[in-house]
């Protein structure tokens, strides 16, 4: 009995997925197989609906749909506060604790020799440029992690010559850790405890 | 900060394949929203592609792709048996041990009271229709549970009438498992199954 290649084709998909191993991928595509045609055509049309539809802010990075970033516009929002987070889930995460009223700025990724990240391949000239009389503020909230680290450095030391207060989340988030995994109460008191670099 | 419509939808598209829950489905979410246009096209396709490629053979009722069902067709294959199963990916696992080959006959899952499944959903009188003169023996490979055996049972009580040979597999240990994890519905069957050395 040969393989079906269309069913190789989508289990390969599924497998490049995060967290999604061979034997998971496998029930996934037979599990899209034996669906209605519908459910097919409604899932193919999400995948591609995420592209289409959703881009990046000009100014801070956030994902939006339609014409408006949802921070960036709200005027009721702390406009002298701006958070830097590495991905858009992590914004999340901070929103989740609906007690930070700020700005966000996200980077798209993090500093990594082992990737073979620079800074040049992040939104840090963006960040650089937001920086005028107004914002007072730039909380770094990269990942508690070596490259997370290393970046919230690198833009501290950047933002050195401007007249701004530079400061990191404190110590409430595990080491090693993830940040949209830390749980809000966790977040809120990384927020009361960030420190100044 | 508002939730991304687009992105909800492809969420919820995810948390309805097996095995997948909220907190995974966000993560594949999110890393579709992160993949290059070109491999957020490709997903698509390959996930309507095995709907639109991929059929059930008429006689057998395996998955096949193209013109030709890859067990029916094959005339090296004994055609005096064949093996009743659930799902194709049963017979998947039946073909991996590489010492069976005869046909197959997909019943396209089991009788359930509790899913109100009944015989009329399944490809019995298919499987019916295919024992002529030919067909010496049929092989019940449905799950040993509730649902199966009530399954194969029920085809078992079918197939009295006809002039053939229905067996079932063998139940029993599980090769390489260890016995004190063993179940004891498994040892009662073990021991009523055991054979002389």
């Amino acid at each position: 009995m040969k393989e079906l290649p269309s069913l190789t084709l989508l289990i390969d998909s599924f497998s490049k997925l995060p967290g999604v191993g061979v034997r998971s991928a496998e029930r996934m595509a037979y599990a899209v197989l034996s669906m209605k045609d519908e459910d097919r055509e409604e899932f193919s049309k999400a995948v591609l609906g995420v592209g289409s539809k959703i881009h990046r802010c000009p100014i801070c990075g956030l994902y939006m749909e339609g014409d408006k970033c949802p921070v960036c516009t709200d005027s009721t929002r702390d406009q002298s506060v701006i958070t830097v987070v590495s991905e858009y889930k992590d914004a999340l995460a901070i929103e989740k604790m609906n007690s930070y009223h700020g700005l966000y700025h996200v980077l798209g990724g993090l500093i990594s020799v082992s990737k073979g990240i620079g800074a040049e391949n992040l939104r840090i000239d963006s960040l650089l440029s937001r920086i005028n009389g107004t914002v007072k503020e730039v909380i770094i909230a990269t990942n508690p992690t070596i490259d997370g680290q290393t970046t919230g450095l690198f833009i501290a030391k950047l933002l050195e010559s401007k007249n701004v207060l530079v400061t990191r989340l404190g110590y409430g988030l595990p080491m090693g850790g993830s940040l949209d995994y830390a749980d809000s109460l966790t977040l809120t008191k990384a927020f009361e405890g960030r420190k100044k670099i």
